[in-house]
């Protein structure tokens, strides 16, 4: 398959770019810098990435990223900057990549843990991955041309011990479950499914 | 109690302050007209009113519309316009109230099935409505003086028939089913919660 990997210098990025190339596939790395430059919080950077980019088989978005504080010290712009950076980006993506992505084929985004698990400092974080996971359950079912749509939502991850702190007590998730899982997006056949590992 | 409805006038919140009124409380009903005016997404006028309110004992919150159309129809604007008017609006009041609800005191805001439930054109609102139950999980963790937070996620509505097309096959929620989930909400005890109706 040609798969578009948006956050590809990501921790989650990189592990399932080198992961999808060695199942064989074609990605195109897109991110804040390279030849396939992006900021999903650009609606018109999006549009040129994927007019630039042409037909895909599967676009997999890693992207974005929430202000963390305690719920008495979030202002309003916090929530908005979560929403705007981490959901409505991604959104976006799928809003667009609607027209590139080939019949049948696939459109993963990514959430989290803070959906669901209340984490110290995470409303702002919870309120992106709430709006990610119930847009993924919609959007899946109008979905074009049998594209499928769903949601990866990672707990903290084992090889960002920068986190760990913060997610104190929460199940780390390791390299090869991110790879298997965002490879089960890719290649299986779930639709409007949050994935969670 | 001394509890403050926002969204009093419309169905929803007829609903709960007649009910809440019956059961012994002091109801300021507040809305976009009428003596508690306020327009819940505009920071400045939610914190002009909770400044005349005062203290009170509980705040729900039962406002907001989204925009509905077809995934391939639904415009990046349309988003932010759901999360704003839905989302951010209620998180926006939670913020405010917890210097205005007493120690031990409760907030309660509104979501809905399209949270959890895939809907035709429904996109737009399950991003506000995810939004909104992720937060209350984990805002309500973090609340200072015990004030509880809680989310009413309610299916279509009996006696807002003009829904009843667009939810087709979803069982429609009684008044009498609004009214106690909502007291349920203020009297209990429950925190982090959302409540499906």
């Amino acid at each position: 398959m040609r798969i578009l990997v948006i956050g590809a210098t990501g921790h989650i990025g990189s592990v399932i770019t080198a992961d999808l190339e060695s199942r064989g596939h074609e990605v195109l790395r897109a991110s804040r810098g390279g030849e396939w430059t992006v900021d999903t919080t650009d609606p018109t950077s999006v549009r040129s990435l994927f007019e630039r980019v042409g037909e895909v088989d599967a676009v997999v978005v890693a992207s974005g990223s929430v202000p963390f504080a305690h719920l008495t010290e979030l202002t309003r712009d916090d929530y908005l900057t979560a929403f705007t950076s981490k959901a409505l980006s991604q959104i976006d993506v799928v809003r667009v990549a609607l027209d590139h992505v080939r019949g049948g084929g696939s459109i993963t985004v990514t959430s989290g843990v803070l959906a669901r698990e209340p984490i110290a400092t995470g409303a702002a974080g919870a309120v992106a991955n709430g709006a990610v996971e119930s847009f993924v359950v919609s959007a899946a079912a109008e979905a074009p041309r049998g594209i499928r749509i769903n949601a990866v939502s990672p707990n903290v991850l084992e090889n960002s011990p920068g986190h760990h702190a913060l997610f104190a007590g929460q199940r780390p998730v390791t390299d090869a479950e991110i790879a298997r899982t965002y490879a089960l997006a890719v290649e299986g056949l779930g639709r409007g499914q949050v994935m969670k590992i």
